[in-house]
């Protein structure tokens, strides 16, 4: 997979995109990525990339210009067709179905912008997808895109090693994870349940199930009414 | 506001921290922060932070041992009683609303994982709030707790200029944004919208709001559900 981000703070993004698994990733040559700065595509004298809103009001407003040529640039380039997403408040709520969904692409553009509106007719021609990482203000589009790009380069395959890898991720089985607990057995006199402890896998499954079920009620009873529950989770579910 | 993260990978953070707002923020005194690496604090004699969990299963996770450490040692150097926050997607879904009691705190210390679960005494004995940015699956908890204290910092008082902040900021209003539109008024055919070349204020404040609902009913009906509509609102919304 290869991902262009079009960003104004290149150096918020290379940190990231260098270190832990999307570093193991690009070891490994499952992603590629290029950071391109898009007022370097300002035709502008001074280099511009935003200007005042038509119609007045506080903030600027990215103009199209150096948008479409940057995205023109890269995806000439490549000669592919990709995902080109727009990072901002009123996208779609991203969530794992919609990673799982660009994982399977082989090239994606996000587009971001920094405190500024994009211009509408950046949503209207240019982009496929609007994304929101949830319902807060960041002051720009690169945390947003850095955490969608983290989110689906670890599901690409080969990427995550055994050790990193849990099956159980929190909302791959639809449900919120059970507890853990790792050594030692008594920590400031807090102690790991003794089901835990027990050797019973068959016991300590359904404990499992049991708490991911309780955790996901107490929480977030919202999944619950989406989870396909199978008919011995409900039993469960209505005895805790 | 101090703001300390407790992180195994603070190459990570720091390209963020340093750039945009985040980096003004701090010359302006409003903000200051520091990196800890918890692995610092391991009394194993291999520094390891994490072990198998008990019960079995795939996956390692963290030990409470040098989260502990770490904690107590922040602490205790500034002699505060911070909030200690958890990022895990098992939290309470974050929002805008949150980032506004977060910005009123003078400390808040962050505790990352990475790849791995946190060990449950963690969750029970030392923190104070749970968060999770959203219902996706990241390899770490560092870029969420970046989202998070960039969209607290900005709320801070005196660190956004006037060309950074807007008054419309989606969910400060509770619905989505309206358009925006800026130079050229004819960008590769695609015209700007006459009204807002029209001069008539009134008329431009209501082609927005009615825009802003528009585009909230189509994308995020939950959202209208909440807002507190005024009078004027639901007329408009009526009509379109």
């Amino acid at each position: 997979m290869h991902i262009d981000v079009l960003t104004l703070f290149p150096e918020m993004i290379s940190g990231v995109f260098n270190a832990s698994i999307l570093q193991k990733a690009q070891e490994k040559e499952k992603f590629s990525y290029q950071l391109v700065n898009f007022r370097d595509y300002s035709k502008n004298k001074h280099m511009k990339v935003d200007d005042y809103p038509y119609g007045g009001g506080a903030g600027m407003v990215l103009t199209p210009q150096p948008v479409f040529d940057a995205v023109d640039a890269v995806t000439k380039k490549k000669q592919t067709k990709p995902r080109i997403i727009l990072m901002c408040p009123q996208g779609e709520p991203y969530n794992q179905q919609k990673a799982e969904e660009l994982a399977e692409e082989d090239h994606l553009v996000f587009i971001c912008g920094h405190y500024e509106g994009y211009d509408e007719r950046i949503r209207q021609q240019l982009i496929t997808d609007e994304i929101s990482i949830g319902d807060y203000v960041l002051t720009g589009g690169e945390l947003g895109a850095m955490a969608v790009i983290d989110s689906v380069v670890r599901l690409l395959p080969d990427v995550l090693g055994n050790t990193e890898s849990a099956p159980e991720d929190s909302f791959s089985t639809g449900l919120l994870e059970h507890p853990h607990y790792t050594r030692p057995a008594d920590f400031r006199g807090m102690k790991v349940p003794d089901v835990l402890l027990s050797g019973n896998h068959a016991k300590i499954d359904e404990w499992r199930r049991r708490e991911s079920l309780k955790r996901t009620f107490e929480r977030r009873k919202d999944l619950i009414d989406e989870a396909d529950l199978t008919e011995e989770e409900k039993k469960l579910f209505d005895e805790s």
